[in-house]
């Protein structure tokens, strides 16, 4: 944000302020300060303000603004300026005040203002018109020269956070320099609401979360998990395609196994309580003890399951690499705060892999791995741009935090900066983001509001080699430890769909689609021929619904839009005595016509998935 | 067993006695039950038996037969039996004839034998040459009718089945009519052998059960994991076809969803106990509680996950039928003894479906799911007398115990009844066995040694429906209670696939082996063409694997059968030039040999799953 952006929006909460004592004299006014696209001003009033106030509270302020008002700077005394502000019954604004003159500060770390010391024992004011506000400053000359602006909500904040003081009302403004920016921000939030995958997810009825069930595990509807079987079937035929090999391993080990692996001292923040096993609930219930009982851990990471795989047999230098992948639904914990719809949840199945192997095939699987990575994202209709790519470090100056030896590690972060370059990634470098127990390649895609989230990733384990002791028999009959990546395509699969649906809109591509294709009849008199193509299309592996329901057709082929339906074919007269096919294409305006001898090869290639 | 064999074993157990007071007169006699394919005599003795010790006692023992001593029986009052034994030493012996005097009875429930009280006060005994043991009979008339038998195993077992009690010895002997019955019952256990699934899970490297990761909680290597990705693949397609939809739920539930279904009162001792969730272990370990805390469960079902998808939503008559599909991973508690391979485990998958219906469609929804379960037995070579069908009802002297009403339970046991009978299954009727919240239809498949497991299974639900409240809308606008129906086809993938192992011996048909196909090069001059054949057929999404190493053709070929893999093409110098391939085939003397030009489509079509 550019200082005169800054001071736009200074100015705008104070006019904001005014406007509302104008109207509300009872007012009792907190902090208001600029935030990343307006500003906010939380404010104690009597009663609920409601949407008619809201739009008072404008015109108000627009009538302030027309008045061209300077934004007087002037100095008090703490002491006057606490004063003042007590005659004038501004509670806060006292607290405020007393905290500037015991501390020099008033430290609102919630709210993102500071008031820094520039001269002790003095207030900085500003007046606009009849109003006069605390405020640091800067500010614009005049309100006329506050941008465009627009009131946008209204939610409770408690003064100062905390829940135990009273509860204000934050009024939020969107302010940008120009009305283009403005509406442009406007419409970026429009588009954000429209593809925002918690509700594009129950409008197409792909899933849902179930209080019931428990927060962040979402319950996958029939079109939802239809989608994720599309998906986890390409994933699939693509890792067959690229050398890799399935495994599959439980969803709880015995704790001796997470003690092992070092996840159960250095990743417990993210574990799950221990359930006791050789005691049933039953028994837990009556206080009876069956047999000797261990205590079992919901698995966070698949990691140490394929290890015991590796360990159950030696393992030769004639044996590498191991490409070892498994949809692996691993549990951790988030606070209930930070749950976010399908991107940030408790429960997810990560597509995860594990490429075991000697050092002198750590570059050859680096590549191949970044190869299918770029592959995954042109499949799935991501541009470079959507995709950022970070290589993560370790801390040079604090290198006891990390496992493995220098040796190690400057081998590992100088071949994935080779071959970050050498794959032309336009990726940048984080000193100290590594894992502890190797460096790492992150990509991160972004969600309809701008925000990263982590999908595929990339990282050396040296912890894991280590605390199992893995070993292999090298060329020379020795025992030699192997190297071990960890790498995610999706990162999970409930993450990336949630991306997928913002990135779509909710309107897949046809070899995607949950419905690829919905048979409508004009009557009751076409339901055999309709079903007669669906039988066709659907023997051949396409996922194709009929409606042979009364409604009218037009009504009929609404509906297969709102759930973003690929193809919609009416069936009436016409087609029942072997006119062509008459497809209305979601998104399209024209029409396709396909000769009946041809849909199902039409079909079959338009539902490709990508090569 | 008839009398005949009965006497024979029981008179047998009598000359294993004799035979061991002959060699180890210190010996001290527990009891020498009857069991299923022989008999065993439990005996104290002060050193552990040898392989020598037991050839030295069947040595013994054919003199004992040879001598052809009668089988005595005499009476004796119980006060002179105890006398009897108290001279011999024969502790137990002693020890069972007071309970006897006391209680008319020996009830030795963990042994299986039992004595009546024939005449009170009166001990019954068997003497056979100078062995005198106390028996109710009855017996042989002599030593020579005892029909063929042999020493099988030394056991250990505490004296009455308490681990307070000494340990005795125990030793089992085979004993048949017949000589060939015995060695046909021998074969019998040879070829069980050959086919434990256990055994060939390691051999053909398809899973192990890991002590570190937990018992019960199988972890899949490569070959076993793509077998059962290609069984779940086709059960999704075959899934498609039968009109179902997929759904998809978390492994974990609130306290309060199990609550509401039942589970949490009533299938407790087989549920593990709950995971506070709200708090980390980090936090448990500090004692700190960040957010309010909820108890979570791992599912021992997926049916209440089921529910709540159907609840998302207001569902009409008009909707019906859902027939919805999940690959659960649920988790039960099982005692660590009653753990058998991939039989019975703490942690599987049903291939769980539930359908929800109404009334009206009932018995059309059993028809398919009965044609669907035979088509699943055929698919996977089970014939008819694989597979035994029976038909559980409630027991209607206790209608208390059972959820729903009269007329329901009429209904849902006639429509069972009914579309067994068409469906021409050889069903058996047992009373008493219904679940308390439904009558079933239980299919039971028979392992290498002839034990049924449960495999398929079709049940009706009034509990959930109840429970949960489900309603539809009918066609008069109200509200009415839904049927609903849980079905398994494989029961679990991890027992179907333990059964599949042993009803193939692990040769399995091409279209389910891991590696259909292993390519043996003759030498190093031959992998680019073995190479460019490999990729061929991989690419057609064949299962291949090539085998480039130094070893001899011959060593490859025996290898690649070792693996039980269906094909081997041998690559060498008439190959590359363009000649014909020539391919092992396991199990089958003859090559098969193909030309070039023929081999992709015959591999595909020798590799077709079964349609």
């Amino acid at each position: 944000m550019n200082d005169k952006l800054m001071t736009m929006r200074h100015s705008a909460a104070h006019v904001l302020a005014a406007a509302v004592e104008h109207l509300f004299p009872e007012a009792k006014f907190g902090v208001g300060p600029v935030i990343d696209e307006g500003f906010y001003y939380d404010i104690l009033l009597p009663n609920p303000l409601s949407d008619e106030d809201l739009k008072k509270i404008e015109k108000e302020m627009r009538k302030i603004i027309a008045a061209d008002f300077p934004m007087e700077r002037s100095e008090m005394l703490i002491a006057e300026a606490i004063k003042f502000f007590e005659e004038r019954r501004q509670t806060f604004k006292v607290e405020l005040l007393k905290e500037l003159e015991e501390y020099g500060t008033t430290d609102l770390s919630q709210q993102g203002e500071k008031t820094d010391v520039e001269k002790p024992g003095v207030a900085v004011m500003y007046t606009t018109g009849d109003f006069v506000d605390l405020c640091r400053g800067p500010h614009v000359g005049s309100t006329k020269e506050i941008g465009a602006w627009k009131l946008s909500k209204i939610s409770g904040a408690y003064w100062r956070g905390n829940e135990k003081n009273p509860q204000m009302q934050r009024i939020y403004s969107l302010c940008f320099e120009t009305q283009q920016e403005l509406e442009a921000y406007e419409a970026m939030l429009e588009e954000a609401k429209r593809r925002d995958h918690r509700k594009l997810g129950k409008e197409l009825d792909l899933f849902h979360i179930d209080e019931m069930v428990g927060l962040g595990l979402p319950l996958w509807h029939p079109r939802g998990a239809q989608l994720w079987r599309t998906i986890e079937d390409f994933w699939y035929r693509a890792h067959q395609k690229n050398g890799y090999e399935l495994v599959r391993t439980p969803h709880i080990g015995n704790r001796t196994l997470w003690e092992t692996s070092g996840h159960w001292g250095f990743y417990s923040a993210s574990m799950y309580p221990p359930i006791e096993i050789g005691q049933t609930l039953e028994e837990k219930k009556q206080n009876i003890k069956a047999e000797k009982s261990e205590e079992y851990l919901l698995k966070p990471m698949n990691c140490p399951f394929h290890v015991r795989i590796y360990q159950n047999d030696m393992r030769s230098y004639r044996d590498f690499p191991f490409r070892w992948a498994e949809c692996g639904t691993v549990y951790r914990y988030e606070k209930s705060g930070e749950l976010n719809g399908l991107v940030r949840v408790r429960g997810f199945t990560q597509d995860d892999a594990h490429i075991i192997c000697r050092k002198d095939e750590v570059r050859e699987e680096l590549k191949r791995v970044v190869d299918f990575i770029l592959y995954i994202y042109r499949s799935f209709g991501f541009a470079e741009k959507d995709v950022h790519v970070y290589l993560s470090l370790r801390d040079p100056k604090n290198t006891k935090k990390y496992s493995g030896n220098d040796e190690g590690w400057k081998f590992t972060e100088d071949v994935l900066r080779e071959v970050a370059k050498e794959k032309k990634l336009d990726f940048k470098e984080e000193i100290g983001e590594a894992a502890f127990y190797g460096p790492k390649l992150d990509f991160k895609v972004r969600d309809c509001l701008g925000r990263e989230w982590q999908c595929s990733t990339l990282q050396f384990d040296f912890n894991l080699p280590e605390r199992f002791n893995m070993t292999y028999i090298n060329a020379d009959g020795k025992e030699e430890q192997p190297y071990m990546l960890h790498r995610a395509l999706f990162g999970s699969f409930e993450r990336f769909i949630g991306l997928l649906i913002e990135h779509y809109a909710g309107a897949f591509p046809m070899w995607l689609a949950p419905e690829q294709i919905r048979i409508a009849t004009v009557s009751a008199d076409y339901i055999e021929a309709a079903q007669h193509l669906m039988d066709e299309l659907v023997g051949h592996g396409l996922r194709v619904a009929l409606d042979k329901s009364d409604e009218k057709v037009g009504k009929k082929i609404r509906n297969a839009a709102l759930m973003k339906t690929p193809w919609t074919i009416v069936i009436g007269k016409k087609e029942a005595e072997g006119g062509a096919y008459q497809i209305n294409v979601f998104g399209q305006e024209e029409n396709l016509m396909i000769e009946q001898s041809e849909i199902l090869a039409k079909a079959l290639e338009a539902s490709q998935s990508p090569k």
